[in-house]
Parts: structure tokens; C-alpha cells; sequence
């Protein structure tokens, strides 16, 4: 690592995310060329290729080999981002992110149902159906899809933060217990899910609240040792 | 960057994360040189390299310059780790992000009163009072002791999860509203932080409750354009 070049290439990265930001890039927006790049940021060339690299680091930035830089569809977000890698009672980190999703999801389902479009309906729907067809099919999808379930509904929500948190949340619970077999929740989750649609698609917040907090309590238990 | 070089810096990385884990290394404690480490990770000294680079861009490591690689206080808990730089409305994220205190942290209140030791107490008293000598001076420490005064609430209530997830919710509220000159709530604060500290010490866990909901609905209608 040369010294001298790290505050710079810090700046420089900086300067890169504002821009981004100001320009309202998408996710896989491709970035002009290092050249262009050196010119905007006012660095020179091997400024800008660190600067890349520190954000691609932090999944700001994609670098396709061959292809060029993109705008990141992680958006920012760490693999990781709390470091629950680092934590080594993971039954009780277990439980403690499910105290969390009990704090914040019934809520989320709420402002869900609330503010549900048309659109957002179908998307939950296709979701729900196909968790019960992994479900059916013996697959593993399930998992991922659950996620991107709950995902879902926290940006129905509207709540910016608890769009990028609500992910990490999810992401890590599946991660610590990749190898978990404990109590087959699908028949619950599967009930749970229509439930959960059901009053979105209602728009009954208090029911969709109900719904989640039941489904949240009844998965947590499945993780109890 | 090398592009053969890349999974196996990655894996060596989740190797090192490993050991730090197993070994239960504190933040602060120094690795062995990268001569053992390449040694203990089965790798050559060049992957050693790109996986401390890694590590410390994630915040898992802190390379010193001339003085070796330590286990970083940070504790893997990435710089804004939910892409918050990434959100343009930031004033929309203010107050989804006071949304997310007010579904967890009565709830922290509440369990840090139940499993306070006599030493948190004096921990969270220390804080009170630095905090009020920081507003009858006119500095701005404040702001940095009212993170550490809700981080050790958090840490205080036991929940892994939170004790890493708050520090960083407070302290993107205090970022991103760097310059926000709102409504002056530090009255507002010094009598809410005597209420809950009182509370705690008492150990009186609905009291404590209560009197963090209260302050983070007032101090979040400070943030109110």
C-alpha cells in the first residue's frame, strides 16, 4: 500500500459517491471510463483506480473484468455490515436478531398494507406462491425467497432505513444456521404468509400487524434449542 | 488488482476471521507477522497481504504503519455499513431512522434497568454528567457522548444484535444531520437522560420504558423541518 496516496484516493472516493448520488445513478449504471473519471475528480488515473477499488470494498461499486464499473446492485450495503461474523454465541445472536424483527416487523407490515399499490400486491403474491412451491418441490429457494419476502414488505413500507436494514437482518439469520435443522416451520410459514398477504392485499394494517408479530413469534420459537 | 489472486485472498481472509474468532482475539490485540500467518493460513505471504487489505477495508483489521496488524476496535462493523450516504433525502432519513429508535430502544431501556450492574450504573452516570458539562460549556462533545450513552444502554440490555446496530443508527443520525440547526433540545435532553438514568438505577424497567419513549419523540420533533 503506498502511504502518501491513501488520504487522496480516500478523497477521491468520496467525490466518486457524491457524484453518483448527485447524478442519481441506478444500480448497474455503468461508470465513465477511468479516464473521463480522472477529469471529473480532478486525480489522476492510479487515484482514481484506488478509489474503485475502496468502493468496491464496500459493494458501492461492481468491476466487471473486461466490462467496466458499475454502480453496485448491493447498494452500499457491507457483506456483513455488524460484523455478525465476529459474534461466536451465534444461538444467542439467533434470538436476539428475532427480538429485533419482533420489534420492528409488525410495524413494517402495517405501513405495508397501508400503502400497498396494486403492483406491490402481485409482487407479494408471486413471492408467497413461489415459497410454497419450494416448499412442494423439496427445494432450498424457499430460503432466499423468504428474505426477499419480508424484503419486500419493508420497502412497501416506506421506510428508507429499514429498507437496507430489514435485509441484513434477514440475510444474517439465514446465514448463521445455514446447517439448521431444527423444527420444520413450513406448514406455519405457509399459513402465516396467506395470512400476512391476505391483510395486505386488504390494506388492514392492524391485521397485517397481527398477522407478522404471530408469524415472527412462531418462527422464533422453531430456533430454540 | 490480480485477478487469480482474488478467491484465495478471500478465502485466506475468512481463514484469518476464523482464527481471530477461535482465539478470541480482543480489538487491540496484535497478529502474529505475516510470516506466521502465512504459515498458520497455508498460504503464501502475498495472499496474506490482500487478505489484510480486505480485512481492513472491512474494518475487521487496522494496519499501523511500522507497528504490525491489530484486531480493529471497530469490530468488523463497517463505515456507514447500510449505504446510508447512498439515500438523497436525507431529511426522509432522519425520520425513518427516529422511527427505528422509537420501536427499539424502550425496549433496551427497559432490559438495561432489569440487568444493570452497580458498575453500568456508574458507567451511564459518568455519561449523564459529561454530557451536561459538554451543554453548560458550549462544546460539542455532547454529541459523540450521546451515541456512547445510548450504545452502553444498548450493550447494557444484553441483545448482541443491538448492541452492534445502535451505534451505528445514532451515529448516521448524527452524521447526516451534521449542520442540522433544529430546535435547541438540550434542556429537553438533560432532564430525559436524568429521568432514564434514574430509572435504571432504580431498576425499574417500565419506568425506563417509558421515559426513553418519551425523549426520543421529543428529540425527534427537533429534527421536524
Amino acid at each position: 500500500m503506498k502511504k502518501s496516496s491513501l488520504p487522496l484516493a480516500e478523497l477521491a472516493a468520496e467525490r466518486l459517491v457524491e457524484y453518483i448520488v448527485d447524478n442519481q445513478f441506478e444500480p448497474g449504471t455503468r461508470l465513465p471510463n477511468e479516464y473521463d473519471l480522472a477529469a471529473t475528480l480532478e486525480v489522476g488515473r492510479s487515484t482514481v483506480r484506488e478509489a474503485v477499488r475502496r468502493l468496491a470494498a464496500r459493494n458501492i461499486l461492481e468491476v466487471r473484468q473486461g466490462s467496466g464499473t458499475y454502480v453496485s446492485g448491493k447498494k452500499g450495503v457491507a457483506d456483513d455490515p455488524l460484523g455478525f461474523s465476529f459474534i461466536k454465541d451465534t444461538y444467542k445472536l439467533t434470538q436476539d436478531l428475532f427480538e429485533i424483527r419482533m420489534l420492528l416487523e409488525p410495524r413494517v407490515a402495517a405501513k405495508a398494507a397501508q400503502f400497498a399499490t396494486d403492483e406491490d400486491c402481485r409482487e407479494l403474491e408471486r413471492l408467497v406462491a413461489a415459497i410454497e412451491f419450494s416448499y412442494d418441490n423439496g427445494t432450498d429457494d424457499h430460503v432466499q425467497l423468504d428474505v426477499q419476502l419480508h424484503s419486500q414488505l419493508a420497502k412497501m413500507s416506506g421506510n428508507l432505513a429499514l429498507d437496507s436494514l430489514l435485509p441484513v437482518i434477514h440475510q444474517s439469520i439465514s446465514l448463521i444456521n445455514r446447517d439448521f435443522k431444527g423444527k420444520d416451520l413450513r406448514e406455519d410459514s405457509r399459513v402465516a404468509h396467506r395470512k400476512i398477504l391476505e391483510a395486505v392485499v386488504a390494506r388492514d394494517s392492524t391485521q397485517a400487524y397481527d398477522a407478522m408479530l404471530r408469524h415472527i413469534l412462531s418462527v422464533s420459537t422453531g430456533f430454540e434449542k
